[in-house]
């Protein structure tokens, strides 16, 4: 596919435009604080910039009329909007977290968590020393789908781009779920699943679970 | 309840006699080699013998009107055929492992094997110095439901009594599934979950996997 | 070696017995509750049981005029000096935690200590539900050791005997050591290697830790 | 201090360049395939290169009369048997692997193999599946360490920068050591301790042990 990118040469739009290179689709467009790079039409556009760039993203999309995928993080809630109406136009996938790793242990998080009634569970993450907030936003992610009070501990640990344990335990057995993000590599994945997922979709306004779950 | 148990005074038979008990429920009879325990008719009877002792079993079974739960290993083609016989005339739930965690361990093997297209997938077991067969039944049993050739780690670690760890892998993330066994109490639980689903049921042959996922 | 043991019907006394059996050594005297037991005169004993008992322990010890192995918990400061007392007439081995494993730990972290600095530190320990006191002993003496503040991380999980886990991080690797203890066996060794160590030591009041590293 | 690089373009040299700025320190020459560098004199010299390069650096290393720090691999016998010589003009610090963890790793095996006769012990090393080699070289050293015959378990997933774990248990623990690499940036750590330690050494050849280890 011939793909472009709203901020590709940021951290997470330069990972993008490598994989997909890397999986033998060509980067025809994109744009960056330093403007626009033309080479042919794209058939998508993928957009992991800021907030304040999205109207400009929206303009490129209406122009072009091809599918969006968004992973920028900290949009306003107008945003929000503004997409979903776009998304009665163009197919749009949106998501804050691009990990098939992560969607998937909360699949599993999901499924058992019918079974485990009277079991202790906790929940354990460990991130780099540089992370701020405690507990991660996936660790209450993780929380929320149990639908319980579970205790988080959090660890601050150099370099760790980001552990997830959940442990669940009765009076005979230990059953764990963990969760190992190796580098930004993870989410770029995901964002492949969803281009391959937006192609040929009707319009509408999808998030990363559909990609992953639905057919 | 009133239960009753064949093997009460073998390791797993007193395993499951505790576990009963402190749940509050009350030992009426009991068989074992050295003869029969009878305060009252069981209302259900646990059989955690050996397989030569299968015969007796039924009798009793027959006598009592009572639905039975077997976890006796090691039973012939023969003896199983036996028990679906007698499954038309009183329900019957037979395991060979009895362990709730591994259920889920499985269901979550099965949820988790639509995903993983092209990811690394290893087997890791670990189990005490004294056991001989390699790699364990579990790892195999968790190999055959991911239907793929999958390479399994034997680790034989003084008196460790079960680990099984299943690791997944992309190229930007490790998902894990470990399960550790922490003594006879883990089957005991998976007993007494069987006990309830029991006692209402309509005569049939069932499984664990019912025992935990049917409704 | 022919051996004794107050509170040989207690579980930890009854773990000690089973081992020491097991290696080919012969119980010739024991004291409990419900009396005394005497088939010989033991060549050491072994006091696994409560401070109470302590008076009458010392008093055997005298009469015997053999080696102690003491690993009752909770003993008084003036119970601790008339066992100093004591040890100018025989050898004697006290400890709370006779784990091995626990001792190289800290023999490990001792080790590490001094090559971590602006490491982050996070120490993490897994109990049963039962257990009420958090973090566990264990985990303070190795906070301790490392002689910093460090943060632990308690989980209560179902009946996990006990696992310990030292993290150490710079921006570029995690260095962990672990521990898990399996069942009471664990303490059972360390007193088998006790014995073997006190029987012809001269007079004099020793800890777990000599009998590990001294020579 | 005012450092040089052979081999700055490259990987490995570029992280090393990137941390000693980081803790301050400033690049002032540097080598590589497309020729020098230069706006001052180096205190010393780093060069993380390939084999085929060595004759240039030594022929800096003499010119400029400065300590080098060397962790190009592959270096054939005579080249290290020339590095040997050239160290009695200038400290050089050589080695393949500048990890600090795993220098510690190897320092606690050390340690604790003296305590862990009748120990069951299994190493386990996870890598990328790029890795063709089986099993890694720093589990061989893991096992050379250890002196005895060692199973050594590989596991080949995704894109893992390098995992070692080491299981010590006897019948009741299990003592487990393990190293997780992040990145490049573990090695570039090592290099800034080495660059410390050989600016005010006499002339000699040093290993990394020695800049861990020694006084």
């Amino acid at each position: 596919m011939k793909f472009g990118i709203v901020g590709y040469k940021g951290r997470m739009g330069n990972e993008v435009k490598l994989l997909f290179e890397e999986k033998g689709h060509e980067f025809v467009w994109g744009y960056d604080k330093d403007g626009e790079y033309f080479s042919q039409t794209p058939e998508l556009i993928i957009d992991f910039s800021l907030p304040e760039v999205l109207e400009k993203t929206i303009e490129f999309v209406k122009n072009f009329k091809v599918p969006l995928i968004i992973g920028t993080t900290g949009l306003s809630e107008e945003q929000l909007q503004s997409l979903k109406l776009l998304s009665q136009e163009i197919p749009i996938v949106q998501s804050y977290n691009f990990s098939i790793g992560i969607q998937l242990f909360l699949k599993v998080v999901d499924l058992l968590k019918e079974y485990i009634d009277g079991w202790d569970i906790e929940i354990v993450e460990a991130h780099h020393r540089f992370k701020k907030d405690k507990p991660s936003g996936t660790a209450k992610m993780i929380k929320e789908c149990l639908e319980k009070e579970v205790p988080i501990s959090s660890l601050r640990l150099g370099n760790v781009p980001g552990d997830h344990i959940l442990y669940l335990a009765n009076l005979g057995e230990v059953l764990t779920i963990s969760h190992r993000a190796l580098s930004r590599r993870a989410f770029a994945d995901g964002v492949y699943k969803s281009a391959n997922f937006i192609l040929n979709k009707e319009n509408g306004f999808y998030i990363f679970e559909d990609v992953m779950f639905e057919n």
